[in-house]
């Protein structure tokens, strides 16, 4: 598809501007230690597709900003997307020795710099917003908007609920759905709603926004449940079946193979409709909505 | 002495302010899991000196501020030394099972709960910061101060120090002090500037309170290496001569006891003198600072 095309050329160039800003976001001063600096550059700098910082960018051109306004934010959000990768995978989380094909922070480096490259990043990110938000005076609702979506009543909270969620005998698709709205959902929805802010959005396209980040957040954790049952290991560069196998409650497992795509489907066509208002601005949003669930990519 | 009876008076009187705002900062909605909940109050709420948020009042008033202003910042300065303890008594890390004569977090809750909780307390930090600092101008400096403190090249980055510094044939004053300063002092010249900003000090007095702060830390961290290898353990909460019988480098084990005393007596001398053009408003920190190198109380 030519819409698709587009998209392509469009995240590739929006890529290249994130990971050159997150490359100079993280050459820490020397009374970082070397090797807390190397740990925290291997996750962070990692090949990765992006999706949230490209989010942020988009969000703030669909609302009439510029892509280097929004972009302490985009490196910001994907700081603390990645902190949150690096303290899930531990040992006393859900101990994983793959992401993405390479070992994990706590395999390559040990599990005590991988806990304080988490929590440096975690810190980093609220530097980077507080230090290059400009004007100043968005600076502490955007704060607010990250800490409130990463905190305990987001994705902190999510993954919590998810660690008690593999430890009870059963979860209700209502249950599910509360732990990925905060697990995954909040943060995408932060995405959107700092670039909209940093764009100049009113309290009414935040609205819209925040409705999309929440939708394509769960079309996006239903893809990736169903990628669990029918990918390719060496397409995704970790174990796949792996929920599955553990008799961990996913959508496939709780409504069936395709139930769970009609309702991805559904949800992305709900944070298309919502974006409508924005018209051609808001093309390739709607676009990268489509593009996430096909994931064959 | 009158002095410290005053002192006493007024720190007691700080804790009751700052336990009551620890309280309702620390109210979460539903969405927030419950035993998460539990995990970070547990914590937070524990008895303890809060050193770290009376300074921050202090400072506050000492440049002719009010106390109600700089609670935000006094909240989340606790909330970030909180966390920090947390996640140090994970067993990767210094593995401890007791702090204050209580079980530490990962103990009384598991591991994962407490990684969490600290992610959440250092979460839960910034957003109030950003939330209710008034007026909003002084957010972004503000966020920036507590950030870079407590980031890499500050309190994660000594932690990062001190645990390279464990296996590692022999330390140097030199780097020993290098450790504390990041480890300890930053945050606590942290708490000086954030109660100096809130009460509208200058430049010039910012820098005396980076300087009392920063030499404070030191002095404190002098006098917990002495209490290590002279102190009750029943008086501690915890097992004392953990860190001499580990061989690990102190002050007591690199300069002698009594050659320490005296550097400690040094700082405090040193943290009191810069404050001298606060005249009478600064008198509850001087005092503060003698009593905290005492530490048989």
């Amino acid at each position: 598809m030519i819409c698709q095309v587009d998209l392509k050329t469009c995240l590739n160039s929006l890529r290249v501007e994130i990971e050159q800003r997150l490359h100079a976001d993280t050459l820490f001063p020397p009374d970082c230690p070397p090797r807390l600096a190397d740990a925290i550059r291997y996750s962070l700098l990692a090949p990765g597709k992006r999706v949230r910082p490209c989010l942020v960018l988009m969000a703030c051109e669909a609302c009439g900003g510029t892509r280097s306004a929004a972009l302490p934010a985009a490196s910001a959000l994907e700081m603390v997307h990645c902190y949150s990768l690096i303290h899930d995978d531990l040992p006393a989380m859900d101990d994983d020795d793959l992401r993405r094909g390479r070992p994990t922070n706590h395999v390559q480096f040990d599990e005590a710099t991988a806990i304080l490259a988490g929590d440096g990043l975690l810190t980093q990110a609220f530097l980077v917003l507080a230090r290059d938000l400009k004007p100043a005076a968005i600076v502490p609702d955007c704060v607010m908007e990250l800490a409130s979506a990463a905190g305990v009543t987001g994705m902190v909270g999510g993954q919590q609920a998810d660690l008690e969620a593999e430890t009870s005998t059963a979860t209700t698709l209502e249950e599910l759905e509360a732990i990925h709205r905060r697990k995954t959902g909040r943060l995408l929805a932060a995405a959107l709603r700092l670039g909209g802010r940093i764009g100049g959005a009113d309290a009414e396209l935040l609205g819209n926004l925040t409705i999309y980040g929440e939708s394509v957040g769960l079309a996006f954790q239903i893809a990736d449940d169903l990628l669990d049952v029918t990918g390719q290991q060496d397409k995704m560069g970790k174990g796949v079946r792996k929920d599955a196998d553990l008799g961990k409650q996913t959508y496939p497992s709780l409504l069936g193979v395709e139930e769970s795509r009609r309702r991805a489907k559904q949800l992305v066509e709900l944070a298309c409709d919502v974006l409508a208002p924005l018209g051609a601005r808001g093309e390739h949003l709607t676009a990268l909505a489509r593009y996430l669930i096909e994931r064959d990519h």
